[in-house]
């Protein structure tokens, strides 16, 4: 097992996991740029390292600085977090290089799963089932329009690289898809580096249920069950959940199950999160396989009682699914999960500043993922989330009174903030019902 | 059901009452005195009162002031917290008096348990297993030691009202024994306006054992299981835990049976603790029975899943059992609760001041009730309690572990805490191994 462990991330996910190495003996390594050299979690880790300027390339993405401090500080681990080099697969084949481990999956699959469309034709191949798409496309127009027309409008034009909805657009005719093609392309290349877009089929009112997935070194793969993420803003989750409401327990076993058999029989390891679309049929589709741990993890922590974080770890130091996890998870009561954001609640820009207060809630069922303190800055270099308030409760509409009633003993100034975004969400009666679609939570505003 | 409740308390008990008020959908009502003014849940109570000065009698304390609030504000209940009046027989009447109804017991139920002699008297009654006890003591000196002499050396000295540990003292000869009747008159007159005391056989070395009643005005009462208190500084608990660590299911399940069967035959309503001592033969005595929510109720919450809050206040209200908790409550894993005091470690006398820093731990398992923010001021009027801090985790081990890790990411500056106290607790042996017992606490700080 390891000994002592870098943390290559910051915020609420570095605090996060300096907080289960601490209860598992292990030792800490924190690394922060300059604009997170007052953060209070950098006080709870063992030792900590200044890898460098505010901007991430020249710090939390800086691989050589990283590697460097693996070097000097003798970890034998380094937990990724999420963003950042989480998925970078030439990261993890250093840090494996370097004699100290990676905690993650092999850098074979970060690899095979970060390209989107080769992610799907080898999930495909491991009977995953998958919503009409084309390949990648080309420059020929003509093509382009054709594999739109076989899938049929409305599609989806995605970048093949990068997540997070960016470069996402809808088309439902030739002329706005002309218009998406060249913009997709254009903002893929920016974000990522690749200009390569591809076509799916656009669902309409889709859910949005993806699988938390372990697996040890040995062939043995599990589910700790769904999150339903359908409540977005513009692609990007606010609300999580677990369990999804109103899905029947057999239909989400189900698709549960198949997955877990197409990790064993491709040999996926340590941790990942498959994403599907559900349709209004009930067909689940393949979406893509996050190979890290999620933001969102904390919801399935809360219903099942697993320290997915501690699991993920010993997990990736080659322990056996059994002596990580209980033989049967079971399903505790209901989790719901707000992120917190430093944005405006109506337009999503961010709102950078000063938190001149920030009073988070507590109390029973409440948890909270922080990175900061009252007087720290929520600067432009990073995601603007503040917070992650999880509640558990025995049942869904307890949770959600939960949350209402945490958001509203929830201070925060010197910022925006997108509470009253989630609060009305939190107060729709469709929400209410369960009868959630990723369409939903921009509806509700009114979008 | 009710509309609005008057929360007749302050600090981390006020703000949890107001949360669970705001989930049901009840208006709460808050009070405060004048040093409590900036405390922060105030602004998450819908409607808030000046009560008069800092010193209690003046408002926390005071009768009338109260009743003049339930009227001013239309509240059509009262919840008491712990402390200040919520065990007070008079103030509950006058509640029920005024059109309100009291959150807790009958009067007569809090009248008939507030006095220790007579409590024991009435639940020996009722079938509960006593430890040998004298009657209330009367001046004569001779009839003093000839009771003592009966139960057998060494004896405890306690005041018949009151509780806190406050006036109880050990007396293992004739000589102790006449300087601690002195002594424990004195002071239970002091504190408690009556100096009455009694004698009880000084166990060595037990354990205490409490139990977790709930019941309904219709005659139908279930417990959710014990709490462990043994760790103790001076009498007063430090540490609580659930469930008890190494003690045999089927002698716990049998003690709870027969505290509730006691409970239903005699009509005990609403909710309540019964408190006992198990020694080291396994035997179990009735202590006391407090007629309120206990300081320590969130262990019990966190491995329920029940919201005890809201059980009370449904029960109050008249609510039946099975309307309020689920059948067959379960325990979930492990749960233990430190309480964070400001005061100085080693001599415990109380520490007041401002918290200049105020930094308390968040994450996976981690519940903290607080009534502060940073810059508030722990006052010399109040029992010096900061916080409670609450781990929830999968079995013992890993409470502790947990518990362990969130203390040493909790900050508080500008006054002194007992967190050492309970982190040399935490890292015990004999504590890890659960062999816990009233004087372990002491033993650990080598008093």
């Amino acid at each position: 097992m390891f000994q002592k462990i870098l943390v290559a991330n910051r915020g609420a996910i570095a605090r996060r996991v300096i907080r289960s190495l601490r209860q598992m003996g292990i030792r800490s390594v924190a690394v922060y740029s300059e604009a997170d050299k007052d953060l209070p979690y950098l006080a709870e880790a063992d030792e900590t390292y200044a890898i460098g300027a505010a901007a991430p390339l020249e710090s939390y993405l800086n691989q050589d600085l990283l590697l460097q401090v693996i070097k000097e500080s003798g970890a034998d681990g380094v937990h990724p977090g999420y963003g950042f080099l989480s998925e970078n697969a030439t990261f993890a084949a250093r840090v494996n290089a370097s004699g100290a481990r990676f905690i993650g999956p092999s850098p074979e699959w970060i690899e095979a799963m970060g390209h989107k469309t080769r992610a799907r034709e080898t999930m495909a191949r491991y009977g995953m089932p998958m919503s009409p798409s084309s390949g990648l496309l080309d420059e020929d127009w003509t093509a382009t329009l054709a594999a739109a027309e076989k899938i049929g409008f409305p599609v989806l034009v995605k970048p093949a690289a990068g997540g997070g909805g960016i470069g996402m657009l809808a088309a439902h005719s030739a002329e706005e898809l002309q218009n998406a093609v060249t913009q997709a392309r254009s903002m893929a290349g920016r974000s990522f580096g690749s200009a390569e877009i591809y076509l799916e089929k656009l669902m309409v009112q889709p859910r949005h249920i993806e699988f938390q997935i372990l697996a040890d070194r040995h062939g043995n793969a599990c589910h700790l069950f769904e999150r339903d993420c359908s409540i977005q803003r513009r692609h990007q989750k606010v609300i999580e959940e677990s369990p999804a409401p109103r899905l029947p327990r057999t239909d989400v076993e189900a698709m549960g199950d198949r997955i877990v058999q197409a990790m064993e029989a491709s040999g996926y390891d340590v941790i990942g999160t498959a994403e599907t679309l559900r349709d209004r049929d009930g067909l689940f589709s393949f979406l893509e396989m996050n190979t890290r741990l999620q933001v969102e993890h904390a919801v399935t922590e809360e219903i099942t009682g697993i320290d997915l974080v501690a699991a993920q770890i010993r997990l990736a130091g080659g322990a056996r699914l059994n002596e990580v996890i209980p033989s049967q998870p079971q399903i505790n009561g209901h989790a719901i999960e707000v992120r917190i954001y430093a944005e405006d609640p109506v337009r999503f820009y961010p709102s950078p500043g000063t938190l001149k207060t920030l009073r988070l809630p507590s109390g029973p069922g409440v948890r909270v993922e922080c990175g900061f303190s009252e007087g720290n800055r929520i600067t432009p270099y990073y995601d603007p989330m503040i917070a992650k308030c999880i509640v558990h409760a025995p049942d869904r509409a307890q949770a959600i009174a939960g949350m209402r009633a945490a958001l509203e003993a929830t201070v925060i100034e010197g910022v925006k903030t997108n509470i009253p975004f989630a609060q009305k969400v939190l107060a729709d009666a469709t929400f209410a019902s369960g009868e959630v679609h990723t369409g939903l939570g921009m509806q509700i505003l009114g979008q």
